[in-house]
C-alpha cells in the first residue's frame, strides 16, 4: 500500500450522498415513467467517443469544453498530427451520439426511431454554483419525422414530465416554445444581410447576421438603450472598453423593436401579431402555419397556456437547431433558468450520412432540477431506503433477528438489520439519523413471551446514546408498541401504511 | 457543417440498442429492488477521479488499464513530472471511489454505511468477445462493520439477487465463498516463506510466497503435473520457453495437494476437513470459526448448499481482499465465469485515512450477465416499450388519434402514436418490428359509427406494405376486433391483461 492519499475530488465534480441520490433516482424514475408511457425506447451509448464524432456540431465553445481521453491503443494520437482520427473524448451531450447511432446502425433501427437516454455528460467549462463538469441529462428524441405532430408530442411529453415532477413539489412551470425560423423571418423583415461588416478599431470583421440575436440576448442584462447602440454604432462601457456596433440603420432597429414588442396572453394572439408584422415577408405564412399547427395540436390534447406558451425571446443561443425550439422554467424558481430544453435539428445527422434525417427532441438537466428542488427547499431530503431497522441487542438472539428481517423482506418490507455492535441507544440514533421510520426490538424477555417491541421513530423520544440496556431504554418509550411475534408482518405493514412510508 | 464524418465507435466499446437496453434496465431494476429490500442506500460518484486516488489499490494491471483524461485546467499535467498530482483518469471500479467518499465525508455518513451504486467503469484491457472497455457494475458494500453478520448478509443478498434474476430465466446459480485467510493458513501449513527466491536463468528474483496461488490458478488449464513442476524446479513448455519453478520441496507440494483434495458436499463438511488438515497451525481455529459463523448465519436464514457453497479454489487473483471472498457462477452457463464477485477488504480505506475501516461488498457485472442471458438464449429480446400503437391513416382525424393516445396514457397504458406519414400497411409493419402487441385503427367510417378497430398483432396476419388503404387492410384482418369508442380503455386493458403485456 502506498502512503496516505488525500481524498479529494476534481474541481467542478461532486459526489451524490444518499439523501440527494435517492431524490435523483426518484426524479429519473418519474421522468422514465412518463417517457415510457409515450412508447419511447431506451438507448445506451458509451461515454468515450472518437473526437471527430464529437467535434463540430456543438460549435466552438462545445469543442473547447470536451474532456480529452488518451487513446490506450495509440497513446501518441494526442500529440501526432497524423493520428488525429484516433483521438478520443467524453461526450458533451446525448444528441451527437444519437446521430452517430442512427448513421451507424441503419438496418437495426426502424424509423421513426423514438428513443430515450439518461446518462452522464461532461463539459470542461468554468465550474460555478450549481454548474458541474459532469452532469446527467435525460433526453427524448424522435428521428425520421418531419411532421409538426412530432414537435407537439415532444412539447406534450415535456408538459407531462413537468406535471409529474411538479407532484414532487416544484411549484408550477411553463414550457416555452418558439422557432428558429421565426428569427430568420425577423432578419428578413428587418433587412439584416447574411454578413455584417463590423468595425473594430481600424479593422473590419465580417460577422453573421445572426449576431443580432447575440446582442438581443443581452437585453435583460444591459437594457434597451445599450442594445440599440450595440446594434448600430457601438458604445464605450463603464470600464472604458469599446463595444463595437453591428452597423444597422435606425429603421432596421425600429423593426427589431417592433418584434420585441409582440406580446399576447394566448398562443394564437402571438401568432396573429406575427402574421401582421411579417405580412409580405417570404415564407412567413408557411412558417407561422407550422407554429400554429403545433399550437392547435397541443390545444386538441388540452395543453393550454397554463402549461405551454409561445416565448419569442428563447432560441437564440443554440447552435444546431433548425426549427421549433423549447425551454422550461420553474414559476417559483426562475433563477435556475431552463431545466428542460430542446428543439428540431434536421441537419445534424447529415454530418454522418450525407442525407438529411429530420429529428426533434428535448433534454432535462437532472442535476439542475435537483439543485432547484434542494435550494428551493421544495423537498425533504432525509429519507432512508429501509422502512424498518431490526436492532441487534443480544448476540444470542442473532438467529431471531435474521429470521425477522428475512420474513419482513419476503413480505415486501424494506428491512435493514443493524450490523454493528453498538448499544441500543446508539442503534436508535442510527435509525434516527437515516430517517428509518420503524425500529424493532427483541430481547430475551420478548423472545420468551413471543412478542416484538416496535418503536415508531417520529413520536418524539429524546434518545441518549448512553442508554446502555434494554431496561433503561424501556423506561422512556413513547411511540413504542408491543405486538405478537406471529403478527409482526401485519403490524409493520399497518404502521407503514399509516405513516405513508 | 464539416465534411461527412464516419460514424464509428472506439474498439472495445458498444452501443446498447433498445432491445438489449430494455433487458439491461430490467436487470438493473431487479437488482436495485433486492438491494433496497435490504435497506442499502444509493450513492453517486463522478466518473473522473484524480489519478492518485485510482492508482495503487487495484494492483499493477489495474494501473495500466486506467483510461487517462487530460486535465482541462492543467493540460500539461499529463507530461510534466511536477504536475503529477493533477492528473486525471476514469474510475476502473466502484470500490476505490467508495473508499475516497468514506474518507472525504466523515461527518456526513453514519457508520455502518451500507450503500449501493450502479454505474459505468472503464478498463483499457484487450477487448474480447463479451469483454468491453466500458461496462456497468452494480455494487453493494457495508463499511464500518467487522462482524461476520455483514459477510453473511452480503452472501444472502447475492443469493436473493440471483434468485430474483433467475426468475428471468438464468437457469440456476451457485454463490461460492471462501476466505483469503484460509489461503494464508495453507501457506503456514505448507511452510511457504513470505519471500521465495526464484531462479530465472542466472538471475535470482525474489517473489512473494503468495505466488503459489498464481500457479494453482493454472490448474484447470495446465494440469496437476505441470503445476507440481512449476511449484518445484520449473519446466520447459512446448514452445521451448523455460517456466521457472518456485523452488518448493516435495513435502511442501504434498501438503498443498492435500489442501487441493479437500472436498465435501456440505459447508460444514468442508470446514471439518480443513480443521483436521490445519490442526495445530497458528490462528487456524479462529479463522475457521469465522467461516463457520458465516455458514451458520446463512443456514439460519435458509440459505443452504443449493445456493451457497464453500469453494476453496476461488479467491486467488484478487488484490485488495483481506478475508471472505465471493464468486457466483451460472449452472447452465459456466463459460461466463463469475457474474457477481466480492469480498472483505479491511485495509483499502486506510490508504486515505491512516485508520482502518473494515468493509465488505460485492459487485455484479451487469454487461456480462446480459451477455450470458443473450448468448445463452435465456431471453426473448424483442419487446417494445409501447403496449399500443395508434395508427394515423387519415390526417383529418389527427385530433381523434391524439385524444385516443392521451386517454390511454392517462389510464396507465403505454401508448405510441405513429408520427410518420406512411400507409397503414407500413404502420402495421412498424408495430410488428418493434413488437408492439396492439394496434388501433380509426378511419372516417369508424369515427362516424363511434367505434375503434383493435388489431392483436400476434394473431398471425401476413402484412404487406403495399396495402395502401384501410379497405385493403380490412379484407385480411384476423385478430381484429371492433369495440365501442366509449369502451376503448376497458377493452385495451382487458386485451393486454390477456396477453400478459
Amino acid at each position: 500500500m502506498s502512503d496516505a492519499v488525500e481524498p479529494r475530488i476534481f474541481r467542478g465534480l461532486r459526489d451524490y450522498l444518499p439523501d440527494q441520490m435517492r431524490l435523483r433516482n426518484r426524479l429519473i424514475d418519474t421522468v422514465r415513467g412518463v417517457y415510457e408511457s409515450y412508447g419511447f425506447l431506451p438507448l445506451g451509448t458509451p461515454a468515450v467517443e472518437y473526437l471527430e464524432v464529437l467535434l463540430g456540431p456543438g460549435g466552438h465553445e462545445a469543442n473547447e469544453q470536451i474532456f480529452r481521453v488518451r487513446n490506450p491503443d495509440r497513446p501518441k494520437a494526442e500529440t501526432t498530427a497524423g493520428e488525429e482520427a484516433e483521438r478520443l473524448g467524453l461526450r458533451f451531450d446525448l444528441t451527437v451520439p444519437l446521430a452517430r447511432v442512427i448513421s451507424q446502425h441503419p438496418n437495426d433501427l426502424a424509423l421513426p426511431f423514438r428513443r430515450y437516454q439518461v446518462a452522464s455528460v461532461w463539459r470542461a467549462d468554468k465550474p460555478d454554483r450549481g454548474r458541474y463538469r459532469e452532469f446527467t441529462q435525460f433526453d427524448i428524441d424522435a428521428v425520421g419525422v418531419e411532421s409538426e405532430l412530432a414537435d407537439a408530442e415532444i412539447i406534450a411529453a415535456m408538459c407531462d414530465t413537468m406535471t409529474a415532477l411538479d407532484a414532487g413539489g416544484l411549484g408550477g412551470f411553463k414550457v416555452r416554445f418558439s422557432s428558429r425560423k421565426i428569427l430568420n423571418l425577423l432578419l428578413a423583415y428587418a433587412g439584416v444581410p447574411a454578413k455584417l461588416a463590423v468595425r473594430r478599431g481600424d479593422a473590419v470583421e465580417m460577422r453573421p447576421g445572426a449576431d443580432v440575436f447575440r446582442v438581443l440576448d443581452k437585453l435583460p442584462k444591459i437594457g434597451l438603450e445599450k442594445v440599440r447602440l450595440e446594434l448600430t454604432r457601438g458604445y464605450t462601457d463603464e470600464s472604458g472598453d469599446k463595444v463595437p456596433g453591428l452597423g444597422l440603420e435606425p429603421a432596421q432597429v425600429q423593426r427589431i423593436e417592433a418584434f420585441l414588442n409582440v406580446r399576447s396572453d394566448t398562443r394564437l394572439g402571438t401568432i396573429g401579431q406575427l402574421r401582421e408584422l411579417f405580412a409580405g415577408v417570404e415564407n412567413a405564412e408557411a412558417e407561422l402555419a407550422r407554429v400554429k399547427t403545433i399550437s392547435d395540436t397541443l390545444a386538441a390534447q388540452g395543453y393550454d397556456e397554463s402549461r405551454a406558451i409561445i416565448d419569442l425571446s428563447i432560441a437564440r443561443g443554440l447552435a444546431y437547431y433548425t426549427g421549433p425550439v423549447f425551454e422550461t422554467t420553474l414559476d417559483e424558481l426562475p433563477q435556475f433558468g431552463s431545466v428542460m430544453s430542446g428543439g428540431r435539428y434536421d441537419d445534424l445527422i447529415r454530418r454522418f450520412k450525407g442525407v438529411s434525417v429530420p429529428a426533434v427532441g428535448t433534454s432535462i438537466g437532472i442535476d439542475r432540477l435537483l439543485a432547484a428542488l434542494v435550494e428551493g427547499k421544495k423537498v425533504k431530503l432525509k429519507g432512508a431506503t429501509a422502512q424498518v431497522l431490526v436492532t441487534t441487542m443480544d448476540a444470542s438472539l442473532q438467529g431471531e433477528y435474521l429470521a425477522l428481517a428475512t420474513q419482513l423482506r419476503r413480505a415486501g418490507v424494506r428491512t435493514e438489520i443493524y450490523l454493528g455492535s453498538a448499544r441500543v441507544g446508539k442503534q436508535m440514533k442510527y435509525a434516527d439519523a437515516l430517517g428509518i421510520p420503524l425500529v424493532l426490538l427483541v430481547g430475551s424477555d420478548e423472545q420468551a413471551r413471543g412478542v416484538v417491541q416496535i418503536k415508531q421513530m417520529d413520536l418524539g423520544l429524546q434518545l441518549s446514546a448512553s442508554m446502555a440496556t434494554r431496561e433503561e431504554y424501556r423506561q422512556a418509550r413513547p411511540g413504542q408498541f408491543e405486538v405478537a411475534r406471529g403478527k409482526i408482518v401485519e403490524s409493520v405493514k399497518d404502521l407503514l401504511a399509516g405513516l405513508g412510508a
